[in-house]
């Protein structure tokens, strides 16, 4: 029994592990993951500097960056109005209103909805796929997350050249399978790919997720970090990651 | 003492470590280094496949592919009459006359000269760095290995898109700094990215490497691989390393 008003039927209060944050979210429909916990640690977001999540879910990761950074306002875009809700909600379970502003929209017109060269950085954990053959009754929040439908990385990647200001940040986790899409885009939007780190599930695996950052007009060259290797040989957490999940 | 008649003032003979093959070289004036053993042991080269190697150097690696892979013909360019000399010189030491055919000639004329789409895999091992600015009074056989003083990444891609038939291998070693640049360079010249590994000499390090395989043609989608590791943390190689050099 949901005994919180600000609690809905299906949904649940799951901690942050991170200033008592705490974050609405409907199992049934759609959880976060670790992408966004490593997004959120991949930034290096300055003080007071203005932030956009795009294509924000239920606001993970502006609630998370909320407690990791002193950014002055985080806003935060999000197609799906049950979500839009929820992470509203959530928003004001943490007493967040005034650092958290959660908008209404679409990805493909986020520039036009924001303003041009407002921002100092963007974060987005866009759906990874590109197929969406075998959505059979989709579950809608889910395959909306996950699978290209309403938006593909080329709008991404435009809108976030229109929204950052010159030499803003932004940062993004995907799927390394689309990485040579992923530099090509961010170069042709100029993006400059400027720093770069594959996660890897074990030391022997290859990586399931990279953290690319880019900085709009920079210059070409980047790092690549050393490899991020979730579990060590026995299954457990490593250190850094341990450490994210319990600071 | 040099008493091998193949040998010249200043020059050794140094041991492959494979099939009892030995290289020829002059250590005032350029060695090759892991690179060329890493990018050799990266290429998957098929059967009767027809190669060839873009600035060999002293010829590196069509010496370890003859041994490696069931190639028909190792073919390989090299521009610097003293390196192409030493490199047929090595070939015919290891009585490789049959299987390598060592040219001079220029990268940036080099489907002019060796034809257009005769070629299964291209293997390079290019100068990594664009800068040549401090170089005083250049040993010019190593400034010319190592900068971008006679060809450039560029140079490198438009030909070897020339030289390779369609669906062809392109296998490149180069320094991640460049990745952007690589993959961005790649896509263009449509040697699709199709699989990458990053060598990190410690396993909470910078990759210092990058192998890089395209496609000629191919589609969107690339493999990123486990990291190489080559130290332990005891400073040891580790087991595929070791392994590389004591086959």
């Amino acid at each position: 029994m949901n005994t919180d008003p600000l609690l809905r039927e299906g949904e649940r209060l799951d901690d942050l592990q991170r200033n008592h944050l705490k974050i609405i979210q409907n199992p049934e429909k759609f959880c976060f993951g670790m992408d966004a916990v490593l997004l959120s640690a991949f930034t290096n977001i300055r003080k007071d500097a203005s932030v956009l999540d795009l294509g924000t879910g239920t606001g993970v990761i502006p609630l998370l960056l909320s407690a990791r950074t002193e950014a002055k306002h985080l806003d935060a875009l999000e197609i799906q109005p049950e979500s839009v809700d929820m992470a509203r909600r959530s928003v004001q379970w943490n007493h967040l209103e005034n650092r958290i502003t959660i908008y209404e929209g679409d990805i493909k017109e986020a520039s036009h909805l924001l303003g041009r060269g407002n921002y100092d950085a963007i974060t987005v954990n866009p759906p990874y796929m590109t197929d969406h053959h075998g959505l059979k009754n989709p579950e809608l929040p889910k395959a909306i997350a996950r699978h290209e439908l309403l938006c593909s990385l080329e709008d991404v990647l435009r809108e976030s050249h229109a929204l950052l200001r010159p030499g803003g940040h932004f940062y993004m986790v995907h799927r390394p399978f689309r990485l040579a899409e992923i530099i090509t885009g961010m170069t042709k939007y100029h993006l400059e790919p400027k720093r770069l780190r594959l996660v890897h599930p074990y030391l022997d695996k290859e990586p399931n997720m990279v953290l690319i950052e880019g900085v709009r007009d920079g210059k070409s060259r980047i790092t690549v970090e050393p490899p991020l290797i979730v579990y060590d040989t026995k299954g457990q957490y490593n250190r850094e990651i341990y450490n994210l999940y319990n600071e």
